[in-house]
């Protein structure tokens, strides 16, 4: 079992269909092109995520806050209770080459910011943009489409 | 020993000499007020935040990422050494009853981010804007001097 | 992807020649009965029984302590690189159905505690033995091979 | 604010009356001598130290597995609620010069194991005795009362 790279999808659990049909088509597409995904477990952009990924023939990895695996969703592969709370973000945010965000809440901004921190790659789609001081800082790569999105990531994980 | 509130000060490892005197004497107010302060525990606005609350006859806080608590400044009271990495953010940001963010990298960013994920108030003094598909998010309460932020904190910790 | 149970294989990254290959006979023997194979993802125990598993047409997962994941030893499929240091023992210990340890130092006691603590049971092959207070404490269930230790696990994780 | 030492004093939440009068006067003694207390900040043998160390003066630090600092028992000054879980236990064992065990239960020997991987020394009061393969392993310094629990500790602390 070989994967072409680990790449996170994270978002938030209450998602707009667009969100989800999103996550989706880049977890299909990442399936497709050999890449481990690797995200939170739950529901929202992370179990469409994980559905794409399945019906592309991948592999999905659920890093869970709680105890109990049964949380996670139906299409989780390997879904690991880390018993962790909000902590197991910055599993999520280290552990791959390249973090893609889909929307997303305050948990996913701590999980750009913390792939930031440790230098991992981000990839966004209508996600949070940052700013400091009145001036954007352009730490996020935007991508136009679910496709660009993974086409950027990979690229981005390939690089490092 | 008893604290009028817990407040976390966070903020980057090379801050501006604006950034520095606002760390100090934010830490000198607060402890002044009677207000417990905690801290990633090691240089730059970590240290000037201590060394305000010591001057101010305060009890201060470092919560270190690494093994060894002699990482701390010299400022620290009680420092302790999580082990834990970049994870230690997230104690930082939970452990308190309200978060000040002077200036600050994405590290500052992951504990914004986790506080504002965890339902702690957090008060910006110079630091990260956010904004999601165009559009400003609200979530930081900006302070327009130290004492105002101090001023702030207070008042949104009170209010929990 | 399903899998019979979630077993962790713990020991240490210094064994005997028997530990390795009663570590190998247990990775093996757990992958042909489809279980998923967890452990620390580093050297020794934690390699042969990856080894095994693979062999047996089995998956496993390595939970490292470090950053990088190409710490992992090369028989792991699924490297996660926690960055949580020894924290990350936790995890390997709560993720699971069933602990399997083989001989092991204190990282592998630790390991042993925290599963008896959140209550997942741990099978034993010449590994630590408890006492309080000049009594045994028998929390560990004892096997007398790596055939029983994977008919154990595999029972105790089946009443859970 | 200096301390002569970090110590923790870990055991469990069900003591016997033996175990928390022992924790009482450990507590106490370490106040006196000048160390800071650091515990699990909950009930039992948590509380009694802690309790003991305030009669003597002291500083106590109680590091709490839950989101909500208001569980910690009323003799904790700083309460640190880390959301970690368990996994706190690896910060209490990690943080301090040497630990001190009071009688426990699979918590307190998570702890135990903790310190003692990361090269902690830990003094135990009819606590747990570890062996392997039959032998006992003399990784405990066995105190024959809470006197000699602390002289021993301080020791111990002091050799590192």
């Amino acid at each position: 079992m070989t994967f072409s790279a680990y790449v996170a999808v994270v978002g938030g659990s209450n998602p707009s269909d667009d969100e989800l049909g999103a996550a989706h088509a880049i977890g299909y597409e990442l399936a497709r092109r050999g890449a481990l995904v690797v995200c939170g477990g739950l529901s929202g952009v992370m179990e469409a995520v994980c559905a794409g990924a399945k019906e592309g023939g991948g592999t999905t990895v659920g890093l869970l806050p709680g105890d109990d695996r049964a949380a996670a969703n139906r299409f989780v592969d390997v879904a690991l209770a880390t018993g962790l709370g909000e902590a197991r973000n910055t599993i999520v945010a280290r552990a791959v080459d390249v973090v893609v965000a889909v929307g997303g809440e305050f948990g996913t901004l701590s999980e750009i910011a913390f792939a930031l921190r440790a230098g991992t790659p981000v990839v966004g789609l209508g996600t949070w943009e940052l700013r400091r001081r009145g001036r954007p800082v352009d730490a996020i790569v935007a991508a136009s489409s679910p496709r660009d999105a993974v086409e950027t990531a990979l690229r981005l994980a390939r690089g490092r």
